[in-house]
């Protein structure tokens, strides 16, 4: 019988949940919206029945145990989430307990930035890259750094938010406290609002009928496909962002030197928009640190990131 | 007879030599100014009489090795110094070698960051803490992290810099590349400049009495001197950096949610001036990382960490 370990991949809308090999193969996949707003008690028994069909599709395959990654904040030491900010409701709610009960087996939770990144160094972009940091550039901005094969943790374990450093106090108020940290300025809620901002300016601008016409409906990928197409209110916003998404990957390369970035996210499904601003950048700021040796390339796990570094948490911690 | 390591350090105007004992005792030190616009040749011989004088002080101990921390960048595996910026003219100026071949004894060259940071790691104010982060604010802003009670370091062996992270795009543009990096608008330099800027429109200020009439005499512990004594002028320019101070020490606790910050250098010997706008900064950025629960604190070995540090490279790798 096949041993497995089930990565659960939590995010704002979803659950998925993969049965992966310790060749790091993705046997079976199951999904499901998460409905945060129903509760946290409807939430797990529908995280336990996603499981539970993962199982069957890849023929009950022994269990070894189950790595869960979910949106942050969560909260290691209790093994619980508190995440009222993307799941609506689920402050301090348990996940490692019930799981590890009802299945018999090791559940370790973790954050959900945090097994993307183990994923791309597990069977990814960056196979024993010594220092890995990954961006997820999307709703928000997600950061991870993987140090000599370990998830790179701060006190009592807690997940470093680079998304979150300022990049321009000048900027708009984000939920996190701070004024113009880089994901209130570059991530795709910040895009959208800039299209919307200045539209009055292009009155004949792409974006507004990809939109249906309501400014309201703007999301931040109709304005990258604007800006492919040469739109100049896209282009405008999408060259903005990307200046600024810039300036915080040379924060990242300035405070961390890594051997390699990898890039993922909605947003990042426009990186050749990103890119000469990411390169213009990078070679700007050579002089303290070799910034130009650091390599940054885009994920190559895509969005089963999450699952197959989730599924690692238990392969590499035994 | 006493076995010794000795610790160098050596700034941009003076190299010091201390001899260290296993227990981080500080047992004898010798200094004297390096004149670097004399020659690396020059240069080299002092450090060498340096060293000597500080032996015979402590009575010729039995020699383990020398670490060396040097003001950066440095290339550590040429062993060499890179720094025209505050060395003018020591570009690629082999120190392991010649000093190693002299006295026959391993020799360790560092950051002089680094060291510092370890010093405090070893044997003050950060004794044994897991992560613990080092800003020096003086003439530049240095940092270091001490993780696991090692140097952390980036590719190729390099020293991250964060004094040099992005803070303002709209500020002032600075040798490293960027505009408003940290440095230029926290540092004595930025400091002393700001002053000079508004001058005008304090007449009567404090500051310019200090600088003996003349705007181009003023520095940084005039305008602390002047704030501290409550000066409208001295105290709005210092106001500004601690605020700029502030927001660049949030990131580096974003980043990397250290157990403790240590604070050193000129301009920290003001720490009290600069203190408030820290606390409230960190008090503001609490949501996405536990920030209240990082020990901020002024380090404890002054002017002697460098040297201790320096010489904990040997003790430390044997």
């Amino acid at each position: 019988m096949t041993e497995v370990v089930i990565g659960v991949d939590l995010g704002g809308t979803v659950v998925r949940a993969g049965a992966v090999d310790q060749g790091a193969n993705l046997l079976a996949v199951s999904q499901a919206p998460i409905e945060a707003h129903l509760g946290a008690q409807a939430g797990l028994a529908r995280i336990i029945a996603v499981i539970e069909k993962t199982l069957r599709k890849c023929g009950n395959g022994h269990l070894l145990g189950i790595g869960f990654g979910a949106t942050g904040p969560v909260d290691r030491q209790l093994g619980a989430i508190q995440n009222p900010y993307t799941l609506p409701g689920w402050e301090n709610v348990p996940v490692v307990a019930p799981l590890s009960e009802h299945f018999g087996v090791p559940v370790r939770l973790e954050n959900d930035a945090d097994v993307a990144a183990l994923g791309e160094y597990w069977a990814g972009a960056g196979k024993d890259v010594r220092r890995l940091y990954a961006i997820t550039l999307g709703t928000g901005i997600g950061t991870a750094l993987i140090y000599d094969g370990q998830i790179y943790r701060g006190l009592d374990g807690s997940h470093p938010d680079g998304g979150h450093q300022i990049i321009d106090p000048t900027g708009p108020a984000c939920y996190c406290g701070a004024n113009g940290c880089w994901e209130s300025l570059a991530a795709g809620p910040a895009i959208a609002r800039q299209a919307r901002e200045i539209l009055l300016a292009f009155p004949s601008s792409r974006v507004l009928d990809l939109a249906h016409g309501d400014p309201n409906r703007i999301d931040a990928q109709m304005v990258a496909l604007a800006a492919r197409e040469g739109d100049a209110l896209g282009r405008a916003v999408i060259e903005k962002a990307a200046w600024y998404f810039s300036l915080g990957l040379v924060n990242i390369i300035t405070l961390f030197v890594p051997e390699m970035i990898v890039l993922s996210g909605g947003v990042m499904k426009s990186v050749g928009l990103f890119m000469p601003a990411v390169e213009a950048a990078v070679n700007a700021h050579n002089i303290m640190v070799p910034a130009s040796q650091v390599r940054i390339l885009p994920a190559q796990l895509g969005d089963q990131a999450g699952m197959i570094g989730a599924a690692y948490t238990i392969y590499q911690n035994g």
